[in-house]
């Protein structure tokens, strides 16, 4: 096992009891580049969906069902990483991240809430209820988050 | 809908008879940060698992189970990424990767083999059945492509 990947292992992703140790032990660094590979992957399957819901593509079921099935666990990965440790990281997670976490926390619920309809609607394979909880994902979820707590791309 | 998603949004991802046209829209840069991201996610759930398997940090089956449900999706979603227009990008990938492609499937091929093992495994709930898979996935499935597919880290 190379160096990198010892580093990346002693980071997050211990869960249960053995968080609270295996964080405070992790790399602030690799807690960066551990949820912006999280933040990453969450773009290369929504933003299809987005694009197939704003009619810029051609709607295609088969690909919506399996990208919402990514997202799943997608969704999941990268809220471990706003450890205290990563405030002073370089990456594009604003202070308020860190300076404000409950309304930090709130954000990411809300996200979480609105990202629920979507699986809920994805179940249901009604083509125009995906479509408006994909876009309500997007501009209440995502963006109420970044909007607040992600600093502006350049 | 920033410029930065844009960009990634238009990368891979579409899959299904989107996938020729879109991968070859995707930006090289692209590609390479989504499928380094895919390895970051799973170095970050398969080494904890790894540890246990050795011995080097307790056994925990919650932990075990959530993460191979989590690597269940993360073992899938690399591979697109390794297109020819990538091949002058820098990263670690040596270019057998895209000399001699065959090999390169046949070796992901055995990885996803490997793995399928380990997920038969947890399912079992059998500990030392799960720690066996957990070893040879790593020695077998991910360093048998690492090996000749991936530059040694320095």
């Amino acid at each position: 096992m190379s160096k990198r990947f010892l580093a990346l292992a002693l980071g997050a992703a211990l869960g249960g009891g053995y968080a609270a140790s295996a964080l405070a032990q992790a790399k602030p660094e690799v807690l960066v580049e551990q949820r912006e590979a999280a933040m990453t992957l969450q773009a290369k399957y929504f933003y299809p969906i987005v694009f197939m819901a704003q009619g810029r593509i051609p709607y295609d079921a088969a690909i919506v069902s399996r990208n919402i099935g990514y997202l799943e666990v997608l969704t999941k990965l990268a809220w471990d990483g706003f450890q205290p440790s990563t405030a002073d990281v370089k990456s594009k997670a604003l202070p308020a991240v860190f300076s404000d976490p409950a309304k930090f926390k709130a954000a990411g619920e809300n996200f979480q809430a609105e990202f629920a309809k979507l699986v809920a609607a994805a179940k249901s394979g009604n083509e125009a209820a995906v479509k408006t909880a994909v876009l309500d994902t997007n501009t209440k979820g995502c963006n109420g988050c970044h909007n607040d707590f992600r600093a502006k791309a350049q």
